[in-house]
């Protein structure tokens, strides 16, 4: 078994909660928020995560103003894996809990879903610490960066030379404040906006401003750390990348289908585009969450090899593991609907016809 | 530099010499066909090896009838990683070459673009006898198995469980004896044949049943490596897989785009597809030997990590290396033409007003 820990404790963790329930191998032991934190080498269920108000709330969880090193110095012992769930306001936010995680002595696979360029060159600055302390950090591997990075990165293999790499999100939320920090951070690429800004405004400035927009954001040329990660990964210069994208922060369904466009030119000469599009259907979460998980498998086989320092999800394949037997339950019991199977196979061999 | 040797010089091989003098950090020293072998630790050059119609008739080259073994023995410590670029009929071929290849004591990265479940399976029985010979094999890296492959295990992050995956490829090839081999072995998938009996047939039994079929070869339920692969990577169960496609041997247009559909469950219960589509473009020869390159490169990185024995495509992210500065004077040199760049984000960006 697998011990994880999630840093965090709002829409990306606690799904990251759920998901982790449904899944052989792994072990939630351990979460936290800025209440306090939780740690039990039984599993934490993803439910009462889920649930909780707030961390401290939970039964066995012990308070604290300093959590994440709280948690971490007191288990390090039993996490072999750290998923960094937390908002990244201002940009050298993560960067710094990175530092105050070397300083605890773990030893393991960190794991982020960062979003712009400027925090992932923070951590990728960090490397040389990172080895030191024997700590191997895959950054950037949720959706967009993540998914999408590492099928850009994938798709480039038919290429020479890559011409052009174009990223286009489409994002649905019912309801804004399931996903608070996340809107925040989309908020801060918008014209007149950053970062630092942002993370002063209050929950009624945000609404104001999604009211302005109708509740969707339309982002254009964003500061996206796709654009660095693929430069790391010999893909392109960091210049032929681009990432725009639709979020309705008022309704569930996208605006527009997620994907990556890869264009090149061929060792004949040929200009083409490889199209890498995620189905509409799947949320954020699952599109997130899922990469962090399979790159944390892969960044343990990675670790028991010995590589320690930064590496970005462009780099690496995550790994995949089976879920439960009985997921199905475990998703009634966490209360999804199950949909029936569609007729993909059936479908595909008309199509042939 | 890194020094690799092909073995095979069919379209494939011929091919990979052609896009390996475009890239920086590869060295081709090696190449071998039935005629002999060709080794040249300064480099050979693609053209040479392109316009040569048998390797023993190359200035330098050394007649033999046991070319693989001899090119291997005789200068195995100057070559780091060997593409099996290989017709594999019948299936054992390239795992009894494997063999062979263990005998000469080669350390290093073996790269195969096999295509047949059968096939691989054998390869992937090496494991033990690899990792004892210290040797690093990555099979099933071409385009399908390879680059869908890979596609297809990553985009199953997103998914608990993977109901279905569909790849169907489209295949233009303007005159069939450029690609002979490959051709044989998409025949061998038709019903009524099987690897043994292409192996018996002369070229003229082959055109008799291009013949028959207009040219065009329907494919449907292939056995192809893809399922097993997925298997071993815990995506899905071999039986969830399905490869079909179409070839036509007499126009170079692709008669369909090449693609793959994964379609599963997420962690909140929603069945979803997402979809990777190739540029049509791209020819086979683009998509096949890219990803291999690709492989040879994170292969020779996991190799100095230590890793030994059999992986495949979809376990491991290939890396990418970046062209030389005059790669487009190389390729007019080859004999390809330069194609204008297309306004692929100016299109983006009318698309997203």
């Amino acid at each position: 078994m697998i011990n994880a820990a999630i840093l965090g404790a709002g829409g990306l963790g606690k799904n990251m909660a759920l998901l982790i329930e449904q899944k052989k191998e792994f072990n939630l032991v351990g979460i936290c928020d800025s209440s306090g934190y939780l740690f039990n080498e039984n599993g934490i269920n993803g439910l009462t995560v889920k649930e909780a108000k707030e961390i401290a709330s939970i039964p066995g969880s012990v308070p604290s103003s300093k959590s994440i090193i709280d948690l971490i110095s007191s288990h390090k012992d039993k996490i072999n894996t750290i998923f960094i769930a937390l908002p990244n306001l201002p940009n050298e936010f993560i960067p710094n809990v990175t530092n105050e995680i070397i300083k605890t002595g773990f030893k393991g696979v960190l794991v982020d879903a960062l979003k712009r360029t400027r925090a992932v060159e923070m951590i990728k600055d960090l490397d040389p610490e990172l080895k030191k302390a024997g700590i191997l950090y895959l950054t950037g591997c949720g959706a967009t960066p993540g998914l999408l990075t590492a099928a850009a990165s994938l798709a480039a293999q038919s290429f020479v030379e890559v011409l052009d790499v174009t990223i286009t999100f489409g994002v649905g939320i019912a309801n804004w404040d399931t996903y608070k920090a996340t809107i925040r951070e989309d908020i801060a690429h918008l014209e007149g906006f950053n970062p630092e800004i942002v993370s002063r405004m209050s929950d009624e400035e945000i609404i104001k401003e999604l009211d302005k927009r109708n509740g969707v954001l339309e982002l254009h040329n964003m500061e996206h750390a796709d654009d660095v990660m693929l430069e790391f990964a010999n893909v392109c210069s960091r210049d032929k990348v681009t990432v725009g994208g639709l979020v309705d922060t008022r309704n569930a369904k996208k605006p527009i289908s997620t994907n990556v466009r890869i264009t090149g030119r061929t060792f004949e000469g040929r200009i083409s585009t490889h199209q890498f599009v995620l189905g509409d259907e799947t949320t954020m979460a699952a599109n997130v969450n899922g990469p962090v998980l399979g790159y944390m498998k892969s960044g343990l086989w990675l670790y028991d090899l010995g590589v320690r320092g930064v590496l970005t999800s462009a780099d690496v394949m995550p790994h995949l593991m089976p879920a439960k037997e009985n997921y199905l339950e475990i998703q009634e019991k966490q209360g999804y609907q199950k949909e029936k199977e569609p007729i993909g196979r059936k479908e595909f061999q008309k199509m042939m016809k």
